[in-house]
């Protein structure tokens, strides 16, 4: 079975999939099929209850004393930072002990290239890849402005050709949020320190579908958010890993009292607490750390390996279907996904001159994407696959939708002719 | 009636109080008399159904869709810090346009006292208070590593003194964490521009309880936390002040996505939004806010000076039993709030040689303060007082059980003898 274009091929291939159990594990509208977890992940079903326990019990009831373990085993807030770090570990390939939770991701990265800065000290430029998502470049702006640092872009197609004995630290993102695009982690990363220089990688859109290898690679420093695929929920707190070769060494700039060695002996002078303790800035979010800490249980005896076997599978069919249904009668249609599996994250993009309105039609059909604007080129439309929700039979009906929308010219609507600001 | 030691005086105070009706509004634990809402704030009871209503149909239906309003009226999270901010604003006497909520209070601080430094960029010194809550003055470390300026310590009794010409911005909280003592916000903000620096104020220990003024009195920056007296729920986000007149030239440094003018064209460099849009970093927590925003409907109809009142009322007549009760039988109680009105925040605490002791055999009986290190002194032990649930029969009680453990030496439990780290 080399075209799956049946939508029975298709059930049977969610029939063999190791990851067939998971998608209970959460709540997925009827009636939707939801290709956006690169963009907010969808609901995981033990979130609910563990919210209104943390509400209710342990700040209801407990109060303050839920700082600690409670008599019934709730509570510990304190140690919850760590909990959340252990589950998220796993999933990028890093021990617990060098993974911190708890700011947004632009707050993180602007921790992470600060600290990374520092660490070069006779270095004077950071690199950037112009196509990343933006708040890369524009907190790596805000650093270098801070620091009196020079910002340099490099080419999307090689990153290391910008990386001379001048540069400090080289930022990437793994996955491209337009393309889908994946970075060779571990050989940019070799490629860097050759030339002497640190690399922060942002897996915003890698954690939790596919493989990372943070210790592998021998990484430097990575941000990651958890709301795309960890499923964290809206806005939910990013992640800090730190190679443990350079944490005696490394200073993040946001010396709060969490990140202090010993918070509450209220001491006049801060003292860092030792390894990736003193990436703690302020108090940690609770709540979301909580939803965030129930959401990572659906990834209980899930490996990284299914989750990329699942990913490709799902994005291979996607890929197929289009070429097989699509691109021969709309070939304004231009798939911008990489096809090598070496290079292509979990989502699959292609550009038309009415991505938006393609997007929008699609919607309104309960099939989910998002749009993404591309300037003076073709806008994009974006379809991320989660495997541990997404089914084949959900590929297949959403190009079945999209072929419809198609014939139909719903995507010409003059409803979607102004866009809404926030897609 | 000059000294109520009865509980019938009490109560009568209770039946008089115009915030009578706004204990309901929240949900205190049977038995419990809750002195602790200085560090934690009690849960108000519309956050559980909120926060339902949000992570059920918002998250799990409405999915990335809700970031926009939803047909029914919910979703809109784009707007949700903005909504939060307009209700926080006349708590601290500011226009809503003027306040930002996001981060955590170190990192806004971090944020807060980086600008002010660049707005004096020929002075090198950042003044701080070594009273202060510890995470004030390690940033202010932070940020004079960072930046290579001077962090210099001032006298509490005369923060003035510490400013001269050199001086970019003195630094203070305006209520202490451990005696509540407040200082003079306008006299103090007045007399630092007379020297041309500027003041960063950190209201954690007073929004929501006394009046701030901050536009009366010509404040330049302002930070606070809301899981206080603002009853966010535990480790919610902070807010942020910007005098107006200082917008357009203040630099925070955490140059984000979501505080670019236009986050959703995904451009390449970074375009500050407007007035004090650009605080804003990363995608806000959009689980977080809402449950502050629910929380903060408990202040709907509430004016400060009401707030004002009824605290002080509380806390004089706290001040008054342990006068007339505890202190003449156990001198060794040394009271550190200040008897002066003027001076006094919203809470009471006083030294003593077993404080760790009696605090926790108070939480023994339900009566929930806290314990405060105060290093070479004796400790302090630290109750609040929330105007918007605490009743005067509360105070009457909690002394009564105060009596009660200091007569049957209920402090000097051995349990007690070492001391939780948490607390």
């Amino acid at each position: 079975m080399s075209r799956p274009s049946e939508r029975a091929d298709a059930q049977l291939l969610d029939e063999r999939s190791p990851l067939a159990h998971t998608r209970d594990r959460f709540r997925v509208p009827d009636g939707v099929i939801y290709l956006d977890g690169n963009s907010l992940g969808a609901l995981p079903v033990g979130v609910p209850d563990r919210l209104a326990r943390v509400v209710e019990q342990e700040w209801g009831d407990g109060l303050i004393r839920s700082w600690n373990p409670l008599p019934d085993g709730g509570g510990d807030w304190i140690g919850l930072s760590k909990r959340v770090a252990a589950r998220i570990a796993p999933l990028i390939g890093a021990d617990p002990a060098d993974v911190h939770v708890g700011d947004s991701t632009s707050v993180s990265l602007f921790k992470a290239i600060v600290a990374a800065a520092r660490l070069r000290p006779d270095r004077r430029v950071l690199v950037v890849e112009p196509t990343t998502f933006p708040t890369d470049g524009y907190v790596a702006a805000g650093v270098a402005d801070l620091l009196g640092l020079e910002l340099r872009w490099c080419d999307p197609a090689d990153p290391l050709a910008a990386v001379d004995e001048d540069v400090a630290l080289l930022a990437l993102t793994h996955v491209d949020f337009r393309t889908g695009a994946m970075f060779d982690l571990p050989g940019i990363t070799a490629g860097a320190h050759a030339r002497g220089a640190l690399v922060q990688w942002d897996l915003c859109h890698s954690a939790g579908a596919v493989p990372v290898g943070l210790s592998d690679a021998d990484a430097d420093l990575a941000v990651g958010c958890t709301y795309k695929y960890l499923n964290g929920g809206p806005g939910s707190p990013a992640f800090t890993w730190v190679n443990p070769r350079l944490q005696a060494d490394a200073r993040q700039p946001i010396t709060g009292w969490m990140g202090h060695a010993s918070p509450f002996a209220m001491a006049r002078d801060y003292e860092p607490a030792g390894g990736i303790g003193h990436w703690a800035s302020g108090t940690h979010p609770v709540l979301a750390l909580s939803a965030l800490d129930a959401a990572l249980e659906a990834f209980e005896g899930v490996t990284v390996e299914q989750l990329r076997a699942a990913s490709l599978s799902l994005t291979d069919l996607f890929l197929e279907l289009l070429d097989e249904r699509c691109v021969p009668r709309w070939p304004e249609i231009e798939v911008v996904t990489p096809r090598d599996h070496a290079r292509r994250g979990s989502q699959v993009s292609f550009r038309h001159p009415d991505a938006y309105g393609l997007v929008q039609a699609l919607i309104a059909r309960g099939v989910i994407g998002d749009f993404r604007d591309a300037g003076a080129e073709p806008g994009i439309a974006r379809f991320g696959f989660t495997p541990l929700y997404l089914r084949h039979v959900d590929v297949h009906d959403a190009v079945d939708h999209l072929v419809a929308v198609l014939e139909g010219e719903e995507h010409l609507d003059p409803a979607y002719a102004s866009r809404n600001p926030v897609t």
